[in-house]
């Protein structure tokens, strides 16, 4: 994990950590032998994560340290379960109703999604406890959060906000997760508003324009869309119209209220639209989308690794260009033990660019993001006497 | 299109139409003899729907002889847009900014868009026309709704509720249409309790469970899922937790509310759970998701049909089953003109089964279904000759 150090203040932060999941103990009626059992059960997890922080680096720093504190607490909440074959109805095993193995069945609930609720549950945990500790001591800010975790021969990736996990395999790329952003949720927050109206205070529109519409745009019928559209129609502009929108921009410009440019994520619990009293945090959610990866569906090679970045890097280089460079680079250092690390440097110095007088400029000569850039590159053979 | 014949009242409704496309006058202040041109421009589309209908036939009715006017009519406020390479801005042509295509464009504002647009509005217009009507004439009920609509070759399949489309081809299988129940849409639906929550009026819970729990549940921890989780976790058991479920049961038995089968569809403006004041319809969605088969790329054989059937065709079939059936019996067929609706007979025979004393049995002796089942077959070779 390299930071480009390009701005003052690094926003970008990052863990990795093993995570040891003890099985609780389950209350004073269990007999004592099977207690002493279960408090020397582990399980054993490995976790990477990124958080991309805006408004200061402070939701970030925070997150870092605590959302694999919460990811364990709520794995050991659902131990007893996913060392099971299938989860139990009853958290203790016991059977109030005899086919209950049997309604768990027609559900099809699987041990891993015990783990994908765990993960959405500690992101929820997470973010109160951000919103508890920035009142307390008078700090502001939100940030993205991306969490990679190896357990039980699978991958998981929870990703809440605009930064990136891919697996580059020998022959194939697979996407672990996808952005949230305004424009990606736009449907989402239309409907919010249209639901409660009065988060807009009167401020903004929740109709998507191709541009912001001016006076003359009065009494003509432009290209507009609602919530419920992902097709396009014409809408009569009344004065109400001409209000800034609630989604506005495209690509990297796109805004939520004018203000953020991701639409979920940890934080902001005190964000205001400037010089209003309108609330962005209703706007934003912290719950991840999780994706899962099966190892034991897939023959891993010697080179494939995952790749995690902020949205630093991926603004500048696509998955494909990514790819190329890890299976290059990798072939290449064959035997240095150092060459993942290596080429997340690589990876970051490409997107970082050179400085020339007072501007970064990439290779090819375009000019190079400001933003943070942090990138993980974690080899995936030989997991289980490597990890 | 066949109906089984099982129900007295047969609930499902089928249209099949052409939809003559009027370019719009667009005001006084155009000159004479544009407004002529235009008045005689036309666009033909071919339209069909199928509606199964529940709590009595008369949404199904309604729907099945205006949702094509809804149509027809928001596709001509938009005609003068889907006949352009790229919609303008201004459903006029005119141009308020400079930069105007430019915005459209960054878009990817295409012509299939404003159609998609079309039809999601329709849908809306006519699920408020259906609920004026209903309401005047005292009559109750709804439907779902799955329509087609060809047009400019390409075909567009707009559908709300549970009836499917798939395109058989010669090599694949393409599914036009996903299924809306209240296990499809579970989050969508819990969202909305936990945001209003007096729609549950205290009679619901909006939690999932495995199953109903009971007294014996209370103060234990058992698998649920809440709206933000696509995973499973145990939450401890309160007495609010005995509540019938917001979303119930597994399957075709799956319910919302304990009253509906279907989470989207037409209608139903007047149902409220039995014996409570709780309303369905804000829970119901009348929004169809579209999806769009480009003829021009790919290359359609002789036998390549699009099928559209209600529930109780695919109830009983699968796509697989119900691909081998049109291959084979086209290929048998090939010189009888009218073998695509003998075929639509053949396989609502095939999920009708036979009578047996009072029960109706499949050739496997399964028990067939007691629901209405109506089948559409449109071949899809030489369109702009034969349609």
């Amino acid at each position: 994990v390299i930071n480009a150090e390009k701005s003052e203040f690094n926003e970008d932060q990052a863990t990795c950590c093993q995570i040891s999941i003890r099985r609780r103990e389950l209350g004073l009626e269990e007999d004592k032998e099977w207690l002493i059992l279960c408090s020397t059960q582990f399980l054993t997890g490995y976790y990477w994560a990124l958080f991309d922080g805006h408004g200061g680096p402070s939701a970030a720093v925070i997150a870092s340290n605590y959302l694999h504190y919460c990811i364990k607490q709520k794995l050991e909440e659902v131990a007893g379960a996913i060392t099971e074959a299938r989860p139990p109805m009853h958290v203790s095993g016991r059977c109030v109703c005899d086919s209950d193995p049997q309604f768990v069945e027609e559900k099809h609930i699987r041990v891993e999604d015990m783990v994908v609720g765990a993960l959405e549950n500690a992101f929820q945990e997470c973010d109160e406890v951000i919103g508890q500790e920035m009142e307390a001591t008078g700090q502001t800010g939100g940030c993205t959060a991306l969490a990679a975790l190896y357990l039980q021969g699978k991958l998981y990736v929870a990703n809440a906000g605009d930064s990136r996990a891919i697996l580059v395999l020998k022959d194939t790329i697979v996407p672990m997760s996808c952005e949230f952003t305004p424009e990606t949720e736009r449907q989402r927050l239309q409907h919010l508003a249209f639901l409660f109206p009065k988060l807009l205070d009167g401020e903004f529109t929740r109709f998507e324009f191709p541009r912001r519409l001016k006076g003359d745009d009065v009494g003509q019928k432009v290209l507009y869309r609602d919530y419920f559209m992902e097709g396009w129609g014409y809408k009569l502009v009344e004065k109400a119209d001409l209000k800034y929108p609630l989604v506005h921009g495209h690509g990297k410009q796109a805004r939520l209220l004018g203000t953020l440019a991701v639409s979920r994520g940890l934080g902001d619990h005190q964000l205001k639209v400037i010089d209003t009293n309108i609330e962005v945090k209703p706007f934003l959610s912290c719950i991840p989308k999780v994706n899962i990866f099966d190892f034991a569906l897939h023959d891993i090679k010697e080179n494939d690794v995952l790749i995690m970045a902020t949205d630093g890097l991926w603004d500048i280089l696509c998955n494909k260009e990514v790819a190329h460079m890890a299976r290059s680079f990798l072939a290449e250092n064959k035997t240095d033990p150092h060459r993942f690390s290596e080429l997340a440097k690589c990876l970051v110095r490409r997107a970082r660019g050179k400085k020339m007088g007072h501007q970064w400029m990439l290779d090819d000569s375009r000019e190079a993001s400001y933003d943070d850039i942090s990138v993980f590159v974690v080899p995936l053979h030989n997991r289980d006497e490597d990890c």
